[in-house]
């Protein structure tokens, strides 16, 4: 096997060969999801970092990573004797990629970097960023770099009936044109497999997490394309395609394809969802370009609104995963009853994953768990693993963040169970975490609002304590489709996207004390219509979400009367909704897990 | 006395003289601010319409005036007979200026404004939009048009101390300077009179409610000018300013001395604070222009995170304010209690000037008060007035907004009071309103929060009544100069300026029910440090007001255990901070209102 420096001086072999001054390898693949394939993990083949955020650069004298705090520990670490600097991002005194090439090329020279990994709209910005040195799109240069690079694995598409989609394909494929500004003869460009998904009602399983499969689809006013590999979609799927107006092509065909516009073809995509080079072979092709100016997308803004059949799907993974969950708190208090400290939190993480399996409709977890322990669960982002086991010893807050594809739906819930004694601070936190979500589900609020607004509702009262979270409050979560999803989500920072009824979100505040604990409380919530009158239109939250609250680390004088009762009518429902679905005692365990408190 | 028609005919001569095919008024003045002398009241002189807000547009055959909802009834009634045409802002099919403009000409010929009114950015996006008419911008069109034009009025400016301002003057200008990236030879132009008052600590008359005076500034590396009217300034006041290095020029001359700037000068001022006038003139003149991208410009940002003396200042002028407010309370309520209904809003509101006076560091009202019953209460820019005198019957709720300017600081205060009994309803929205306003008041949040994110913590409540107030919460608030002052804001919508400890905001919350009542708390809260620790730095905020609300409209159910427990403690703060400045029956009244609830 060869050494990083083995490896960056193939890098720089190639860099002489195409006479370029530098490199920039970026993390992903051609359709900018949150997961990929490890033929495209590249960036880590060079260095031999394995954080899913890092950028790389390399010069004919040098390289560099660039990765945020997450990984600052991890890099330096793995980078340890490659030779390669760490770039702290965000940190005083670290120079942008742009400014650390300027200076490493003296100011002048070619930089490279694969246009299938970069947005038209990442291009031009890194572009004028580098001036005066020349950016260049080229294609993939590890096919020749990477001699023992793994293969690309294309598995076989599965339909999603109607009656769990809820919309028939041309149906949503009317919408999507209609949404297209008219410029006489378009065609629009779709690069990101979720939407692709959602639009064909089809699922695959070629990345781990999302039901996705490596495709592209090109809308006309005539017909609709969808690109996918050869053979991964049966004869008698194909034909049912066809019927519906929809032309299947081959996956390696799409830049030729696009290329072949010409110029009376106006070629529509969102600016940051097409690839530079998709889009310079169209331009090359002579068709003009118009950006879908619709935040996320067309397709995104769509695919975010669940229409009801989706709506309740969720509703049933919710309840197939609520069982889960009472099975697996129970196995975990009798395992920790046992008076032996040998639980480990991988072991868990797998036990949850079997008694998800017991449902006929599971596809598998929507990423990977998070069963984190004491200090642990300080970590937003930690795993946990069978090579560093972990026990969970008698005292302190265990953190269980999973989530689960079912055909009819995507779940993400966390909850924080007190183990053992806790101190005053420690239930004082997870109070003020249990009120921000609450105060959040709680909302209601006028038409036109952004998440933006609702933020600091779930925020706001753990800062009370002079504690906080860094991360959001809620990601958009797909329809048996990706975990995190856009273009809404309930953050501080300025999203312009408007919650709409039917958009479906997390709620998870949370805290984290660096070295001792950490708690996070997490729903879905459903936004839905309130109530219509004089003033306006109002929305409001339905939780989807179904499993007990650890109500064991509850001060209940620091929540509000209204509150209690939402705590204790959540708790009500979840009982209701799941007791049927359970064996005697596990409905005996959840009548006292949910029974009113204050 | 003319007609409107006759009015507009005049402004048409003047078109065909200046061969323009349509010409644009807009409302205000030179120096951008809320209130301005009858001199500038154009747009009012022309059409009869007497609202601040409104923009006037006449072409050879046509004239339309654009105006808010806030306006519609009263224009409607102001504009009868003049034939022109009212366009409702805001409302499904009102044509924007730009696209009426190009429908009255064919979309050919040119536009003229006055230049001085209006900024360089809203003049290059107003020209933008009505492409391809030109756009020009001229002299002041109604030295010529109208005839018996009131006068301008310049009044003595006086010194505030710098015991009153915390801040020599040197110093602040130092400041500035410090902000102006370096440019090599530059001018920094203000043109904002309250930037001016605050950097100069000086104050005026020349328009009601803001004690400013029609002023402009340079500053430049070596020497600070100051452009004021003749003879408003004493000898010895302006020997004072030239000691500290101030040059005191003649107001008139500020477009002759930004013409002499050259070519070697770097011109810097805000794009939206900036008339095309001046700019022109600068440009013309020769120098560069650069803007200045500090949110609210340089002088606004400094000015809005107030001093510790302005701080104390602002607890003294609250301190009076509370007095008066007892006073008229107690005054009100004993005119109520004579069985008569013959108690006028418009006296109450007389009354509350004259309660002020008593305090000779009053100088006067900080905006037009609002003393509003019953229905009125639901606009929220209603205005009482002796020639429609409105009494005060014996059931419902009255609001009551006014505030004051003292020499060491401005106040604005609202408050509703509950006469006689109350609907169900009356006392849930008045409490849900009474909750936004403890909510805000009571956050905690960390450095770089926006504005934008804690606008629902007041909004929240009452919308889970169906009901909501399409105003912003909160508004910056001058130290003794405008009681409307950004740059920062609690809005729902986005603004980029992050709150800092020494900004002073309102915190309004209210509920309008059309034709029925009005409910709206107002406090006047500062931010401040609260906490620096491992998680960062954390803010909070101090409620300046010391007015006691009215606790007779609160259902105690409806407010959590802290947020009651807020609301008695304010109380014990109001008691003790203004019981020592009253006479004895005074205070036990205040013992009594401030007693204790729940």
């Amino acid at each position: 096997m060869k050494t990083s420096s083995e490896r960056q001086n193939a890098v720089r072999d190639y860099l002489k060969k195409c006479s370029a001054d530098a490199i920039i390898i970026p993390s992903g693949d051609n359709h900018f999801g949150e997961y990929y394939q490890e033929y495209y993990a590249c960036r880590k083949w060079v260095t031999g970092f394995t954080g899913s955020a890092g950028i790389l650069v390399v010069t004919a004298k040098s390289a560099a990573l660039w990765t945020d705090s997450r990984y600052f520990v991890q890099a330096e670490k793995e980078l340890l004797g490659s030779g390669i600097i760490l770039m702290k991002m965000k940190m005083e005194g670290t120079p942008s990629i742009p400014e650390w090439i300027k200076k490493e090329t003296g100011n002048m020279g070619v930089v490279v970097l694969d246009g299938s990994l970069v947005s038209k709209s990442e291009f031009e910005s890194l572009s004028k960023a580098l001036n005066p040195l020349l950016l260049n799109a080229i294609d993939d240069p590890f096919t020749e770099i990477w001699e023992e690079r793994p293969a690309l694995r294309f598995n076989k598409i599965t339909s999603l009936d109607v009656s769990l989609a809820g919309e028939s394909i041309s149906s949503k494929i009317e919408r999507v044109k209609s949404s297209i500004p008219s410029y006489g003869k378009f065609a629009y460009v779709i690069s990101i497999c979720d939407d692709i998904a959602w639009l064909f009602n089809l699922r695959g399983t070629d990345i781990p997490y999302n039901p996705l499969f490596a495709s592209y689809s090109v809308i006309t006013k005539e017909r609709t394309f969808l690109f996918v590999n050869d053979s991964v979609i049966e004869n008698t799927l194909e034909k049912e395609l066809n019927s519906q107006g929809i032309d299947v092509l081959s996956y390696n065909n799409i830049g030729q394809f696009i290329a072949s516009f010409g110029d009376d073809v106006t070629f529509v995509a969102p600016a940051d969802k097409i690839s530079i080079s998709l889009y310079n072979q169209a331009i090359l092709g002579g068709a003009g370009f118009i950006s879908d100016e619709v935040k996320g997308g067309i397709t995104g803004a769509l695919k975010a609104v669940k229409n009801s059949t989706e709506q309740n799907g969720f509703r049933e993974a919710m309840k197939r995963d609520a069982v889960a969950w009472v099975k697996f708190i129970m196995f975990m208090e009798s395992e920790l009853a046992k008076e032996t400290e040998t639980l480990a939190e991988h072991i868990l993480a797998e036990k949850f994953a079997n008694l998800r399996a017991e449902s006929p409709d599971y596809r598998g977890e929507s990423f990977h768990p998070i069963v984190a322990f004491g200090e642990n669960a300080a970590l937003p982002h930690y795993s946990p693993s069978e090579n560093k086991p972990v026990t969970i010893s008698k005292e302190g807050f265990l953190l269980v963040d999973t989530g689960a594809q079912y055909i009819y739906g995507t779940t993400d819930t966390t909850r924080t169970f007190a183990i053992g004694e806790l101190t005053e601070e420690q239930k004082r936190d997870y109070t003020l975490v249990l009120k921000g979500m609450i105060n959040l589900s709680r909302a209601v609020f006028p038409k036109g609002t952004r998440g933006s607004s609702l933020d600091f509702l779930a925020r706001g009262p753990i800062c009370t304590a002079g504690k906080l979270y860094s991360h959001g409050t809620g990601h958009g979560i797909g329809h048996y489709l990706c975990v995190h999803e856009g273009p809404q989500s309930i953050r501080m920072e300025e999203n312009p996207v408007e919650l709409k009824p039917g958009m479906v979100t997390s709620n998870e505040p949370a805290v984290y004390v660096p070295g001792s604990y950490g708690i996070r409380t997490e729903n879905v919530i459903l936004c839905k219509d309130f109530e219509t009158n004089l003033y306006g239109t109002f929305y409001d939250f339905e939780t989807l979400t179904l499993v007990p609250v650890d109500t064991r680390a509850i001060i209940v004088s620091l929540l509000g009367n209204e509150e209690l009762e939402w705590l204790n009518n959540y708790h009500k429902v979840v009982f209701n909704t799941i007791s049927p679905l359970l064996k005697k005692e596990e409905a005996e365990w959840l009548a006292a897990r949910t029974a009113c408190i204050g």
